[in-house]
């Protein structure tokens, strides 16, 4: 590709600004006429500056705080003010198939990192911590950071890198309800994400979604590139990243991996999905076989609602809340309905099989 | 790819469970408290067990019932409690260019398999036999099944492969307005798609679609992915299907058959096309040059309406019911404005040339 | 590719009709019972034939005509009841990264083609000239043409190919508001398109957009495809545009040009972008770093509202409004999400740095 090179010394883009920032706090009432939804409310916007040390003893966990899970499990949002999120990223071995293990970039040891449920207006006081120093055998130690899509504060400076054996803490609010991306933002970001560093916030409105759905369960759709090293483990394809080639689509976190753990329901139950397609380079059909989804809220926002849906279509990086009904005892497979995709992996099972 | 085989061995996810299911027939009221559009209405869910026999005599036609036609033709929704469709599966050299005839596999006899319209809660009885034994000689003899996306009903139970010679009946009730992908789900499912086993279901509201439109066409777009076998036939390439590198990518079957066969209009007129996405795997950028969509219902449901689109963008297994007015006469062509596949065949035409 | 002969021979689908059309100008009551904001009011339609011409005089400028600027900048659309538009298609050198110039077909000497912006309702009178017989050296002259997806017209006769040396001009009515594209028609489109002829019409609603933001943008996406000639010279690889690999994705012509010419911003003021992807291919997930998107229109109709979305997906000629707030002082990117692009150069930069 001729000026390959040019556009990656621009890979600046994504880290510090040479000038240090007035990141200060502000709380505004956002000025806008329209009346809409979106609109004309109290936003908390910003927060000071992110702290960033090298000294802070270890977290107990490798993630933490209260409405913290792994998909499929979502937990409950916490109510209260503020809330204490904590995230270690770590370099870590992962079995993707049988006979394929890569080397992956965790947020807290897992891939998809863990779903993060939070509530509207509420105060997240976060920290990340960059423990790839502790697995030098295995990568190579390096800065990483975090992009949380829910945020709405200053990415140079909550979202800058922080080298191994580093903690970074920020604060931020979630503002607008639904279903975001988070993602490592150090560059190559495509590299990054497809290493393993991407995870879902959920951000409950204030007093709730609407309806009690019987179930519900997190989904988040990634594609793998793997490339096998000499020593038999496999590692993130830079190139076939590049060229949208991937070797598996996944929900969470590895092919077919709800096939063999299916999600549970009954019939006449409602389903709710918290589905995110994290990429980092495809649009997912998203499609479950056997009934219609009646109520889709696009990103997760009740205000961006659907009916009725076969199939919904998600951008790289978007997500959304879809509900349905099980009609009978049964087997219900959800797809990416971009075969080619499915049949790499992009398939799962909610079973219905009785009591 | 690594680990091929893997996920190769999970295709059975839309296999027919080892546990036979009490397929109960419910008539549920969905228990919903939002209000929405979706939700708090009465469904129809599920239905008796499928019945799959060997023994019966065939049908009259490869494929039958009311409000049945073949694309760009949509009839008129029965209106009647319960209607009969039918449709042979069957193996069939297809023409798709001056020089290239293929092997499909199809439902009907036709690529894509005939127009289905139905109407919201009327009971479909609906029977597919399974032909492809008969022409053994074009094709290897072999399973295949329906999946209709207008149903809530158990996969593992209706959407089970029958063999050769045999014949599928179950009942099915569609419960939203929409325009619906049916499609063999027999694995691996991205070949039967990709070899011609797909078509368009129309589910009429109970009261009927708003609006009276002037004139009204269905249009299916998929991708075609062939090679040449040493007799001269084409079948379809595996791997240019997983690879989604598609040969042509077309409407209603081969690729600007609507340059030759334009769909008619005339200035003035209010135009409604019924538009599914078959794919197997792309997304369609959907336009008509010279007018624009002043009406979009996504997945063909009213309560999804969008207004004044240049473009809609359906995803793999996508719908969409949209309408235009003809501005003046002329000739108003349609494409996918992802444009490479437009040039792979992915246009047609309207003309408006006068009385 | 098989056929591929036969599908390039119907390549006339975009070109006029052999028979001579009665263009005549239609002012129609849309006769749509729907009562929908898309329905039921007055539209004016078509427009006298188009009249090509190969005596007059060259334009003053390359493009010119009120609202018309070079994106970034959106100048205010015109209140009158007729203006009139005038673009030159020209061959021009342009430099895309150190080292890289190539070849590009223009519509007013730049890439992206100017910013049309006209109002709701107004008649807009246009005019084209094809000065591609001045630089012959430089490229081959040929025919071009423009397709407006915001008129409503015949394309037969108002897009028509126009030879070198020749101006059509014709008049249209933007009928609806929105952000569209505009692009050469003459076959093959694709390659024309990624050659670089192509550009953004805003329309103003008859009142004007709802709202009054702080700061406004026009960002354009688009792929180049390009391969170096013997000359070191660079043009469109027909081949890599048929087969979608782009060598750059970018916002306003030149990868990651708005890292190095940054937006500019102020901490807590509304920012809205009008947002086109070109293509000629690729979907666009666009996200903005660090902010909500609150306020997002659908192919920039205000009826087409989606609130609080992190990304929003724009199929190949689609466009949108968004609308957000910059949280505090920083630096926020915007990406096409769909990151391997982003990677090729779908990268840039909004600077908050402080008054």
């Amino acid at each position: 590709m001729p000026g390959a090179s040019h556009h990656r010394n621009r890979s600046s883009v994504f880290t510090r600004p040479r000038v240090s920032l007035l990141a200060a706090s502000l709380l505004l009432f956002s000025g806008c006429e329209s009346g809409g939804p979106g609109a004309a409310r109290n936003l908390t916007l910003g927060g000071p500056p992110a702290k960033v040390s090298y000294q802070e003893p270890p977290a107990p966990a490798p993630y933490g705080g209260p409405g913290v899970s792994l998909a499929p499990e979502v937990k409950p949002a916490p109510d209260a003010p503020t809330v204490d999120i904590h995230l270690d990223v770590t370099h870590t071995k992962m079995s993707v198939a049988p006979g394929v293990e890569y080397v992956a970039w965790t947020f807290g040891g897992v891939v998809p990192g863990p779903v993060l449920h939070v509530r509207q207006g509420e105060r997240v006081r976060f920290s990340l911590t960059n423990r790839s120093g502790e697995t030098a055998s295995l990568a190579m130690p390096m800065p990483h950071s975090i992009d949380i899509h829910a945020a709405m504060v200053n990415p140079a400076d909550k979202y800058q890198s922080v080298g191994p054996g580093g903690t970074i803490r920020f604060e931020w609010t979630p503002n607008y309800p639904g279903v975001f991306m988070y993602h490592c933002a150090t560059p190559p970001m495509l590299h990054h994400i497809a290493a393993g560093m991407f995870g879902m916030v959920i951000v409950e409105p204030r007093d709730g979604y609407p309806g009690r759905p019987d179930r519900q369960y997190a989904l988040i759709q990634s594609e793998l590139y793997l490339t096998r090293a000499a020593s038999g483990l496999y590692s993130v394809d830079s190139l076939a990243a590049a060229e949208k080639r991937p070797t598996y689509v996944v929900f969470n976190g590895t092919p077919t991996r709800h096939v063999d753990e299916p999600l549970k329901a009954r019939a006449g139950e409602r389903v709710r999905l918290y589905v995110l397609n994290a990429g980092p380079n495809g649009t997912s059909s998203f499609h479950v076989l056997g009934t219609i989804m009646d109520r889709v809220w696009i990103d997760g926002n009740p205000a961006n609602e659907l009916h009725g849906l076969q199939t919904v279509l998600l951008p790289a990086s978007g997500g959304a809340i879809v509900e349905f009904v099980i009609p009978e005892d049964g087997i219900y497979s959800f797809v990416d309905h971009e075969f080619a995709d499915a049949e790499r992996g992009a398939m799962g099972r909610i079973n219905a099989l009785g009591p």
